[in-house]
């Protein structure tokens, strides 16, 4: 499928470390459908990812940013200014947890892990906006775009400090977005996405059972990471210019299904 | 316990069927907190009802009404009025679903029995409320309460068409909340039970294997008849004179747990 | 714009009265976007509508249909389906109040009017999507939509009982959906636009000052009836195949907005 | 008004400064329904504040408390659990934001006092329920509070980077209450209080204006520091056992109103 969606579009695209990450698929799909794009990731990342691969396919140049670091970003933002004037779109895959990653329990969390959580996962999101307002870096009716998860509203024990940075993640996407819609017609949402099997991903405890439970749940079954790339492409064109400022549930089902006939069933089987 | 709360307040009770009931419970913990009350049933529950033992129990007076009808509510109103002056409390504990009962899927409801859910489950509750402002029943500073589910907020299937019915009664609080407040400064608001092992409850299919899962699911557990008039209590005294249109969850932790570790391990053991 | 979003795809359109519509401007645009649909309407709307002229331009025909008739939709279906095989996509643009027309106020409601705007204004896309089940009429991965209002969420006090038209509609969409998306992978959701100058919208009383109002609450400004087209392209097309059951506000920030910059100004030179 | 609702009962007070603030009037109210408590405030608050008279008045202990270090919370529960035993009730009022105070956009928002600003308004009330777990202070079926403000829902321009700080509060609640609910019976929760002129509200630029819109917009009107604090007291009260996870709106319906005849007709009053 490819309708020249994004034709002339110009963009960012935070996090793709490998092929079963969301960013790289969005990456794909974007140059499917006509976009041109800059690939950041922290350095750290790059040194393990396939991204070469990516960038050749999709003819995209690295730049690499630790997204926590205004300088970082600064020159980000400064290079891809020098190569395609004001840009269009920004996605936002960027995420870790230390007391997720040690198995330390949200009751004991480290409490400077836990900041460093708040800072990558959704601090970060802020620091990219502040940089792309203040180069003005953003056309109007761009659209910036994070990815979050529904534990941000509803408690899933094993995703630990996670839930809080995906909080705080939303309410920057509204609070800036506010900001960026007024001055720049610019628009800010997150996609909160079914649980998909990313290197991200696999590093809650207890992961595969989960995504088992959430397919049962979800009438449509779990959205995979194509699936949310399909989604982010219609975020990104002008089919959508007038939303903003909203966290959008992409997750066949799950986030409106207070318990599906299947997970009952085998809840029963399970209880006696 | 018993503390004075309601000392001096008058109010009606509506939907006290036995001492299963919700309204049961509140119609004897509002007069140990030294409550005054009429109870209000359609004739036909008023003839299975245990309801006269509750009546002397309390020293209340028993009024017939079928709620939905504007002409048996005016008379409960003339007679309350007559008996008290004006009020300071109501609760609304009134639903039915013939197409529940009947056992018929949602998709294939029958229009008459849905209307007739709508009616008797939600727009009883604006037709209480017009006949009490057209009166000028209420005392400045009162509270008027009715029940609903977490069905209005996520689909569980076996609830049918009770969950549309809630819905509409959450948007007739929340709706009718607005210019009671306004004129009258009177609160209007909905509790969000736990399933309860009531009659009203018992008729939905799948009921106890549910009640098992929510208990299952609840941080607290399940909160119970006797804990939910607790509740109505408080949101009759003037502990809470300024919640209003709000749907009050009352659940033990339920409605905002994603999944429990315990709701988990019975999935997986099924699952396997 | 036209990207072929909708190649190969049928459906059918209900609401479209005049240019002003904006089930006109989803005819519009999906008719671009390479669709082919059935118009459909109730028969006294027929009478008045310009509705021929968007059955030309689109090559479309118009079958008569009162929305609350099984009877009725169950010819539209079965003629719809004679012409097309099984259908893709349905949008669902029917709402009316008597209490609104007539000015009777909320809190006097008379429910036999209030009954009817139920009935209209909700329980008819349970009936559209009850026929479409028994018949069997929608592809998998179907979408259908229907058009909400942020009243379903919020107070606006004109809008009197459509807010509660529109809170059932979305419960509705929610239950519907649930069963839809399990048995046949279709989607089903509502789109909550900005308030539009549209022949229905223009009836809910103070409805200009209303427009400005939300435009000046909105940081991108209120939505038109063709951006809101757009939107419901995106949902029809197949980049958003796993949201379902959910109410999608397209509004330019209004709904997630507490009070803008621009509306306190005009409060406070207002309020001295 | 006293009823002897929290007899017995025992806790900690987080936050009064002085006779404006929302925990000063909790502390008269609590000591007035025959709670005893230990007040605790941060060093630097306490050198300026009257908290004397308050805890001569109601025979309370000061012990002071930076709420960000784990240090200084340990020796809090220490003495207070040497004093009391296990406790009932805490209450979290703190809240602070280095950019709101030096009047920095929140597009901004200096990094180092943006983490400041969550570590004292939000991560501070993980620490405290973090060593009061670690401790085992909380009786069974206690009650934790903090105070929240509904810009962690929806955009307030003013309310600078403490709209994200509310969120986070709000998402650690329910973190945490899910572990303090299974493990301990405790119920945690936010209250969503109406705009109050305490001395932290008195820091957001353009406070006393906004105070009207909120007065304008909620057909109760503002709920007072009193009113919040009997709030309160039924949320310690043994009334509220099975409510926890929640936040809790106590605004006089400002949240579910979307807007007041009496908004509209200041704007449009101010916009001709």
């Amino acid at each position: 499928m490819a309708n020249n969606l994004l034709k002339g579009k110009k963009g960012i695209i935070f996090g793709a470390l490998n092929s079963n990450s969301i960013a790289w698929k969005v990456a794909e799909r974007a140059y499917e459908e006509g976009a041109e794009f800059v690939l950041s990731n922290a350095p750290i990342a790059l040194r393990m990812g396939e991204i070469n691969e990516l960038a050749q396919a999709t003819g995209s140049e690295i730049i690499p940013a630790d997204a926590t670091s205004i300088e970082d970003l600064t020159v980000l933002f400064d290079k891809t200014i020098e190569k395609f004037g004001k840009i269009d779109f920004i996605l936002h895959s960027i995420g870790m947890s230390v007391n997720v990653r040690k198995g330390i329990h949200y009751t004991e969390s480290n409490h400077e892990y836990y900041m460093k959580a708040m800072d990558v996962s959704a601090i970060s999101f802020h620091k990219v906006m502040k940089v792309a307002m203040e180069k003005d870096a953003m056309n109007e009716w761009g659209s910036i775009l994070a990815l979050s998860y529904i534990a941000a509203q509803r408690v899933f024990p094993d995703y630990n400090d996670m839930a809080d940075a995906k909080s705080l993640l939303e309410s920057i996407t509204r609070s800036f977005g506010y900001h960026f819609g007024e001055r720049k017609k610019v628009r800010v949402n997150t996609i909160s996405q079914s649980p998909t099997a990313t290197t991200a991903g696999s590093g809650v405890k207890g992961f595969d059972g989960f995504i088992s439970y959430a397919e049962e749940m979800s009438p449509l079954g779990n959205a995979s990471a194509l699936a949310c790339a399909d989604y982010c492409i219609s975020m990104f064109s002008d089919l959508t210019k007038y939303v903003t400022m909203q966290n959008l549930f992409h997750d066949g089902g799950f986030s409106f299904t207070g318990v599906s006939r299947s997970v009952m069933d085998k809840f029963e089987k399970g209880y006696n």
